[in-house]
């Protein structure tokens, strides 16, 4: 059907190729061009893979008449045979797609043995229980990977042998053994498949082709995909290569290495070795390794040897590099070479020290750290190789692993903590009467509530771990215990949560606490020299603000003021406030409420020195602030059941009634934002006052000020018009009447379509643009986050319906075209005119990738994300400069 | 300040100077120049208005000289002198802004006048007494209109006056009489002004004109101004001209007409005099004006020259005059004329007659009636000439107005409408439980909810009128009577609503029938020839869709699913279906509700015999089907209270568990629409399913039907393409199973802002888009339109903060811009894709001109709107082809 060459020999690819020959056949082929000592072998490209599954999985007539040339070469080149039964051509057969898959078919060895070719082997080597051992490994792996016979089976056969001839371990089989054994094994193929095994070498490579093509497409390799966004219709390539042996004596051996560590970065070989073994004798752990040291006592010029195609290897990769070798009688082959996977800590370090090495540029090294693992950095973590008990699994609403003894009530969590107990916060949701409990614990459980509930929200501020939403937990407080499926956990009983991954671990896990060396400092101020957007951080505490400059942020990109309301000892005069009959009573609360906010704005101001403060005024719906209205239901049917006094039963029903009136049936679409400030002008001129008022005491204290005041959910100019101007008045009225001189902006949040849209005349009024992609992102899709959250978003991103969360990266598609619709027209406006972006996309590299190219002049994040937002800013830079657009 | 000309003599102007010259002065012109006998005068400029205010309301010094030029061209063609002893020029002094505008100072006759000139009139008119009486009631409307003394001092001074003379009318009054009522007039302005009445001519014309200006800016013309929506800006013109007098005895008069009955619209001058007057003397109804057809016996000769004069100014000006004529001395002078303000019905039975009549061709006939006010003729009225107790004010839900006794319940309102009364529903708001108390009533108020509430909604449907939201009213059921302001009603009581303003009135009112007459379905099907767009309706039920084609409709663009499952007896298996614990039990009730399904449908698609019917699927949430979740957690709380067994308290328990957990904080942008269609791909199989049962079953009767299927609420391609693929599979199933070939289309409303900006990758998967403005406007705006109209919608419009009600009308800037794109890349990716819109919008004659404008297919509204919808269509239309667009 197709024309194009499926087949290439080693020595006609190079490292350019992966998309051809995959990651490993590229490879295999760069190390033949460059010399190395690779055993040959060819590889059947990833477009053989796509014109199988095109053609309802049949291999093409061309392809085998391609391999069945490339074996002819390789029967040449190592005087061998395939089916010889005098002096057999062995090969493995390994899959190897573009994109490193686990999940899809690895490794078959030995393909070529059958009853017939077993005996050339074992002339050849001379070595009849060698040959024996490779028969029977073959028929073991091939049954398991291409004829889906569970390995249990031939383990069970091999225990059985073992016993019965009284021995240990594998190698202390005799040749009746093993002969025997293969018996077995043909026995159980036989009983499972209704054939024997296949004993055609050109049939089972035909199968091995198969099973590598069929791999691609089985389920664990389509999550993996899709988790890593790899497209489906890439393909696998795959690889024959002529066998060579490290189970052929004491001067045989394989191994693996990284020609640096890969958990700290340090320039010094790192792997493990196994004498007289095969490759998957080191993965299979039933002998322990060697560390990679030991080789150069055990064979010294191997080491040697070795030492230096690793310093060449990576010289010529100019990365890290994973290897695989064999050792054959004494001589070193290659079997892979692969840029060498590793943990956020060791990227930096070796991106680090590659760059005073000269083995690459400063550029370069900047790109070399994956941007949204750097945040791992900030937090403890669960140390990888702990054994853990998973018992449920809810939203990973604050990343870090936490773990500490089960607590369900705020008031006693602050207790044990005083005692100097690690507590962990298990509660159904949080409130604003619990923050001193999240402020004692490690971390918080919920067992309700998203991505944006109270606790995951003050959570993140705090940078505590916290796992949201888990709904398998069910608590009941009054006995003082959690169940989850089946099992009961008490209060004091240890917990863990890993928020990075929403995991609920039973017992104590091992911590790996954070990282932050100097040559992390380092690397990011050279991500600093790159980047062009500026790096704020959302931060509504002195404490945050402090936080976020330690982190390098640049200033604050969003001080929200309502939590400043939710304090426990101010809301009832916020209540007061809201409940106000009239405008004075109102005005009375307001007075009250004035001092305490000047208070907050001087704080963060003094944290920030003179770095740009960016102030949202209040945003939430009033009722936000209310009592549970349901609950005063119920307390009021209690009463009326009770038969408490009239007068009780109306003082609830008063408050019901208020609370009725300013309830709404969609808050997040309701009576907030700018529109409070519309209605209620007083709440806004209080805010107002309060910034210029602090921004006064701290001129006294010789600190400029120049506060950027920001007016939430704009729809309309006309509304930023109205407030502008009463900034305005109100700065000037406090100017006039301190005889100070004041600078600030004023500018608006941008997160409504119809903000976007006419973003031209709303620029008209404006010093600045910031682009609130959460709410955008929940307007433009119709997406209510808590709802969708809990109700079907998980299921559409799954099923691909959305390629990915659009609350955690942004969705250039839709939102992404309002956001440069509102950039374009915004500037066209008032060229120049400053914007950035304060959603919680401007801690995510994607997203900051996609700002970069609307050019948005910064971002702004959680404190904890502004490392990552510094260097994703940095490479989102140099990736267009790349694209020559910089 | 100014070079401008500010003063224009009236053979200076014409018709087309309205902008210079106000609607008043620029027909005076006009009428001057085509030789009607006009009084000379001159007309003030608007843009001396502009200048006035631009100067802080002083009067330009330029303005004085043109001014005092104009009165000499005046005093040299009358052969009078402004201020005169002799033979005094007096003159009239009105307002006359572009366009008409109640609220505004309006007239000021016989000024010029005062202690000297006075003595001149009465010499040279020969008659004392007229004199007299021109000056008192110069100084009292002078005193009035410019002086602002309330104009009840001198009407108590006329009246002491006359008990004094001990006559009845004010003509009785002898010369000596007037002189004392003249000094006590004087008595008064003194009283009231510290200074004595002015004198000097020149001093009274400043003082007037600069009246004139101010009262452009006074508070009711600048309401009016922002309900009509006239720009603040324009200013107003002042016409001076030269007395004649109505009232210099019996072959003297006054009178105003209207070239056709401005009520019906009939062909014949229809208008009233008064022998023997002043102007003011008709509209004050001291005494009875005659039928201008009396004309004819007391002035003979002056009737015929009027009848000539109306009939020329019809065919000059090409439409029905308003027209105001003084006879002095048995000379006819025309003071006014104008376009007649008329009903609707007299706007269709004048258009239509005009046509006929070549006065106007057709195209212009369809533009003559204004769309928006069609309406009023296919609901009952409320008679505009009767006295009305409002008692409050709710929200104009649904047109029409009717009156009836209050009832409180729905099965109350049944009874009593079967024993033939009729009956007004009051309700706190209604439920599915309430449908037949609807329709047995003969309107519907409630005291909470707004325009989408149930009853509105409902109401709407079955083109019943209906207030809505109206909080002034508190109702007790449990004692029978309703309390608005301290006024009680009792059950029975006669009630009376305007649903086409929000009035609610007490007793019973006078109705005007719906006329719906042969002209206006010729002049409907004129509109039809015009249009380019189709018009179909919103229609739910088989009534509904009866009377949509019984109004014109040419298909139903929106049949919504949603209000069949409302149905009383089926809520239950509806709900049922809902809290199935698994996908069993789920599916047996839905199997029970294919069948209702299938009648439903079967029903419609013949009450639309082969016209295309668009039906949507299941668009709301499900809890939406659910009990109160309050409701039952009081329950719960009084079963507690009360110690019942814990098994009615478990069961309730279970209830509100699962009702808990399908209820979200933002419904609207919840799990709705097309999510719950791939989350519960059960629920939209049924409906398919019953809609290729229904089709196959009106095929057997002969009627073939091609089902446009709509999937609501699509945000991303693959939503579409993944249902688009279920309906296929449906159908194809279906159609497998009975032999039969089905023809349908599948499309998807375009209602959020995700949608229209990815409107190409849609449209791939999409036979038609609907655009669903309701929820567009929603989240374009991020407002919940229920929480916004009862919270600050209201205040945004009042401010101008936005223009008017997004909902009504649709925002072209910002909604209209994302519509836009959404057309603009459904077609780029797809040319020529049907698409219409199917919001309420749909039904706007705003809204229906920015479709045309942007390319639509069809609009679909409420069944009466369709009417309008037509009209506005094919104006629509019109005015793009004028614009060279057509």
């Amino acid at each position: 059907m197709t024309e194009e060459k499926l087949v290439y020999l080693f020595e006609e690819g190079n490292a350019q190729m992966k998309e051809l020959l995959g990651g490993k056949g590229a490879n295999l082929a760069e190390m033949t061009r460059i010399g190395l000592p690779v055993p040959p072998g060819f590889t059947i490209s990833t477009g053989a893979c796509r014109t199988f599954f095109e053609e309802d999985k049949a291999i093409p007539q061309s392809l085998q008449e391609e391999w069945a040339a490339a074996l002819k070469t390789l029967e040449g080149a190592l005087g061998k045979e395939f089916g010889s039964p005098e002096n057999p051509l062995l090969v493995s057969v390994r899959s190897g797609a573009v994109h490193s898959m686990p999940g899809m078919m690895d490794t078959i060895l030995n393909l070529g043995l059958n009853d017939k070719t077993l005996e050339g082997l074992a002339a050849s080597s001379g070595n009849r229980a060698f040959a024996l051992d490779c028969y029977r490994r073959f028929i073991q792996m091939f049954s398991d990977v291409v004829l889906h016979i569970d390995h249990f089976y031939f383990e069970e056969a091999l225990t059985a042998q073992k016993m019965e001839a009284g021995v240990q371990q594998d190698p202390d089989l005799s040749e009746a053994d093993l002969e025997k054994l293969i018996t077995a094994y043909k026995g159980i193929v036989k009983n499972h498949t209704r054939k024997g095994f296949p004993q055609e070498p050109l049939e089972q490579l035909e199968l091995a082709v198969k099973a590598v093509f069929d791999s691609w497409d089985n389920q664990r390799a389509r999550v993996y995909r899709r988790l890593n966004r790899i497209p489906d219709h890439l393909g696998t390539a795959v690889n024959v290569q002529a066998m060579v042996f490290g189970n052929m004596g004491e001067d045989s051996g394989t191994g693996v290495a990284f020609t640096r560590n890969p958990s700290t970065g340090e320039k010094k070989i790192y792997g493990e070795f196994l004498i007289n073994a095969q490759g998957e004798d080191v993965v299979a752990g039933i002998r322990t390794p060697l560390p990679i040291e030991r080789m150069g006592e055990k064979m010294p010029g191997v080491h040697k040897e070795f030492l230096d195609v690793c310093a060449l290897l990576e010289k010529h990769y100019r990365d890290m590099q994973d290897i695989e070798f064999t050792v054959e009688k004494g001589k070193l082959f290659l079997l892979q070479t692969r840029t060498g996977k590793r943990t956020t800590a060791a990227a930096v370090k070796a991106a680090v020290d590659m760059e005073s090495e000269g083995l690459i540029d400063r550029e370069e090294a900047v790109m070399r750290v994956d941007a949204s693992q750097i945040d791992q950095l900030l937090h403890s973590q669960i140390d990888p190789g702990a054994k853990l008990k998973v018992i449920a699994t809810g939203l990973p609403a604050s990343p870090g692993a936490a773990s500490g003894k089960i607590v369900f009530d705020a008031d006693k969590a602050e207790e044990m903590a005083e005692t100097g107990e690690k507590v962990l916060l298990v509660r159904t949701e949080t409130t604003p009467d619990d923050i001193h409990g999240i402020v004692a614990a490690q971390g918080v459980l919920t067992t309700r509530g998203g991505m944006t509930s109270h606790a995951a929200v003050v959570a993140r501020g705090m940078g505590k771990p916290c796992v949201c939403g888990c709904e398998a937990v069910e608590i009941d407080g009054a006995l003082g215990i959690m169940e989850v499926e089946g099992l009961t956990l008490k209060e004091g009983e240890l917990l863990s949560i890993d928020g990075s991954t929403g995991r609920v671990i039973r017992g104590q896990v091992p911590l790996i606490p954070p990282r932050l060396s100097s040559e992390f400092q380092h690397f990011l101020s050279w991500a600093d020299e790159y980047r062009d957007m500026g790096v704020r951080a959302n931060a509504d505490t002195p404490e945050d603000a402090a936080k976020a400059r330690e982190f390098g942020a640049q200033g604050i990109g969003l001080c929200r003021t309502e939590h400043m309301f939710m304090a426990q000892e101010r809301l009832p005069v916020v209540q007061e406030m809201i409940l106000a009959g009239d405008k004075k009573e109102r005005d009375r609360a307001l007075a009250r409420l004035l001092p305490m906010q000047q208070q907050d704005f001087k704080e963060i101001f003094r944290a920030m020195a003179s770095l740009p403060v960016t102030i949202r005024l209040l945003d939430p719906p009033l009722h936000e602030f209310l009592p549970n209205l349901e609950k005063l239901v119920i307390e009021r049917t209690r009463l009326k059941c009770s038969g408490a006094p009239e007068k009780e039963i109306y003082e609830k029903d008063k408050l019901i009634k208020q609370i009725r009136s300013l309830s709404e049936a969609n808050p997040m679409l309701g009576h907030r934002g700018c529109r409070l400030g519309i209605l209620f002008p007083e709440i806004y001129e209080m805010q107002v006052d309060a910034i210029f008022h602090a921004v006064a005491e701290l001129q006294d204290e010789g600190i400029q000020v120049t506060p950027e005041i920001m007016i939430p959910l704009v729809g309309t100019s006309r509304e930023l018009e109205i407030l502008r101007q009463m900034v305005e008045e109100r700065a000037l009225a406090i100017s006039r009447e301190q005889g100070r001189e004041f600078h600030y902006l004023v500018g608006t949040m941008i997160e409504l379509p119809r903000a976007c849209v006419t973003a031209g005349s709303i620029a008209a009024h404006a010093d600045f643009f910031s682009f609130g992609t959460n709410d955008l992102t929940q307007t433009t899709f119709g997406y209510s986050r808590d709802d969708a959250e809990s109700k079907f978003l998980h299921h559409y991103i799954n099923s691909k319906i959305i390629p990915e969360n659009p609350f955690a990266v942004l969705d250039r598609e839709g939102v992404g075209d309002l956001v440069k619709t509102g950039v374009d027209r915004g500037r066209r406006e008032k060229p120049g005119l400053k914007m950035g972006i304060c959603g919680e996309h401007g801690g995510d590299p994607s997203s900051i990738d996609f700002c970069q190219q609307v050019g948005l002049n910064y971002v702004s994040c959680s404190p904890f994300r502004v490392p990552v937002a510094r260097l994703a800013a940095a490479q989102a830079a140099l990736r267009m400069k790349k694209a020559g657009k910089g």
